[in-house]
């Protein structure tokens, strides 16, 4: 009997605990599998054998369920991106070495674009090496959606929830008063408008706010956009406006980037905020009326009272599939989800190559955008809807919710 | 017969809503009230004759209880403040006019401190004037929790358990990485620091995130706040802070006000927003460690998603009592809460005055903030733990909470 590993990456999420869950779900069910580890901190938590007995910790259905519902990530997180075996073959030499030291045979790694290059890269490296007794499997996780291969990636849906339910809450607020108002509401998303377009699921038929959407895949005019304001403004008093965080102009130069930071993360993607600030000092500028703006911010992704129960379930499954694919040899892979039907809305999970993953980014597609380039098309509501549906039923503790905490 | 008109001032809250839900209740149940009508836009509305059958719309128990779980200000608000009567007559005849010419007998405001002098106003106008056909009655309202006579405000305890539950939140995405990082929440609030205090509620034994709190009732000194968090960081990798927007240094002004916008609202209130990036800046400087600051902004008020059951029940109770109160001839009063226990927790509903009520702002009494002046005592924290207590059972729809609109 081997060991099973499971070490969380990237940025936090509201559902990349319930994969962990699910891993430990799988672990403690399969006779093969003798103990379930977790590294913490990502992949530096296996470099520093720094382990944690998930399967002793989660024992009980309960507490397992309280973890799925966790927001953030549990083992912790690292940004570490492994360097080409090339250049750092030491590296890969040591994690065979401390994998092989605690027995174990089944590693599990979630995470983003980052992570899944760090699970290929390594699958890759033990291919090339002969090592058969490890098995790598990747599981997938970014709010962002821009993972390929996979019809959506766990914890989007969650973010998506929270985002078209604030939008509606927000909207409740702008309209209280009658005198014509602006709210620019930035949300999260560098190169993919997922996230933004999910504003649009806050609509009903007796309010249309947001009445206006700009996504980062669209080149984003000052001109136009102010004009778009004004004639909303000419419709109604009080106008709700989505951008995403990653708006680019024509020439790919973020919008109004002089007035933003330029700090780099360890990626080398550049820390984005203050578009929402910038729109507001334009619009307060060049139309005058009222004008604010607000940034969702990280709430966005660790917002865990709004959790979608499909997205939750799903990240589970994922997580228990993950684990199962491992013990049954597989290596090298992440298991996706393959929508079949919308209505009703059915998916089923097949195993992908992360060759075609690693480092890919799944933006939205641009016939999905209306040709003005200020709003979504109801395709791509079609597709977000059933990610949002349904709720979990958060255990609450003295007023706020309880959280699992290692 | 006579009819009832409720109409709603300032800013929105999660359980403004709530407490004309309890007018209509009451006017519903009385044999002495034939409609209820509701003015659009506060006292505008009175002033413009633009009103709504209240007790049509919401004639089931179904739209009703939809309509007390809706965030902000379902009839619109507005920010206006009736000039002195001596200055303004007029106007006040003009407003007994309307009343009488849509035979309202009993007018309910709710409101904050402003819309308690507006009140308090009508009232002194009506007994000076032998206007005794027409009762005016006050119902709190505000999230920043500051009214006087009264132990707590209605839609400050939904407004706590969102702040509670998102530091808790916020505590779980900071504590992901394992790098020194200081996490700067800044919380609403101009003069009073009790949404700031209720930052406490998100502790548990086993993470004491937020370390430090800053309410804006105490001086804030710069170098003070740079020690605690150095301190803070000896002890733990991940520090989370909660600062009142309102913070002033000792000789009165706002912390790094040259930062921030100088703009002010119809009563001459600072818009203030800012101390959160301000002191970013500060930390990053000065420690150098990796630093970030969120702006909770307007979800604070109007986040419906995460209701005090506690707060929604007081706030609706006490809207049927203002109207119950001017059926039984009352005038000139708001019911207030009298806290009669802690544990269980009690409270009566009892009439105060509004001449104690209007333009007063009750502050966090300095014996409930430690001595070092960055946390709250004990006492503080048993106040306001029974305040955010139970959940409400809000319907969903299409995957996000429904919300009553007009």
């Amino acid at each position: 009997m081997k060991n099973m590993l499971v070490a969380q990456s990237g940025g936090p999420s509201a559902a990349i605990n319930a994969t962990i869950t699910g891993v430990i779900d799988a672990g403690l069910d399969s006779d093969k599998v003798q103990h379930v580890y977790g590294a913490l901190n990502g992949i530096k938590g296996v470099l520093n054998e720094n382990f944690v007995m998930l399967d002793e910790i989660c024992k009980s259905k309960e507490e397992r369920d309280l973890l799925s519902m966790t927001p953030a990530a549990a083992l912790g997180s690292c940004r570490w991106k492994l360097k080409d075996p090339k250049d750092n073959a030491e590296e890969f030499e040591k994690i065979i070495q401390i994998l092989r030291k605690h027995n174990i045979g089944y590693f599990i790694y979630t995470g983003g674009n980052d992570s899944m290059d760090t699970v290929y890269k390594l699958s890759q490296y033990f291919e090339a090496h002969g090592v058969d007794d490890i098995k790598v499997m990747g599981a997938p996780k970014t709010i962002d959606n821009d993972l390929g291969e996979t019809d959506h990636c766990p914890g989007f849906g969650s973010a998506a929830k929270f985002i078209a339910a604030t939008f509606r809450e927000i909207a409740c607020d702008s309209y209280v008063y009658d005198i014509p108002s602006v709210t620019i509401v930035e949300v999260m998303g560098r190169n993919a408008g997922w996230l933004t377009a999910s504003a649009a699921l806050a609509r009903t038929e007796k309010r249309r706010a947001p009445q206006l959407i700009y996504l980062c895949e669209i080149a984003f005019d000052e001109q136009k956009f102010l004009q778009d304001v004004r004639e909303a403004l000419k419709k109604e008093n009080n106008i709700i406006i989505a951008v995403s965080e990653g708006l680019k102009d024509a020439r790919g130069n973020y919008v109004g980037e002089e007035t933003k930071s330029g700090k780099e993360d360890a990626f080398g993607h550049k820390y984005l905020s203050g578009i929402g600030k910038y729109l507001e000092g334009l619009v307060g500028e060049q139309i005058g009326c009222k004008v604010r703006s607000v940034e969702l911010n990280i709430l966005q992704r660790c917002a865990g009272y709004m959790l979608s129960r499909t997205d939750i379930t799903e990240s589970r499954n994922l997580g228990a599939y993950a684990a199962i694919s491992a013990v049954r040899g597989e290596s090298g892979k992440m298991p996706a989800l393959k929508r079949i039907s919308d209505r009703p809305y059915h998916v089923e999970i097949r195993l992908a190559d992360l060759s075609r993953i690693a480092n890919y980014e799944k933006t939205v597609p641009t016939e999905w955008i209306t040709e003005e380039g200020n709003d979504i098309t109801e395709e791509l509501v079609e597709y977000l809807t059933p990610l949002i549906q349904g709720e979990m039923d958060v255990p609450y503790e003295n007023g706020i919710p309880k959280r699992f905490i290692l």
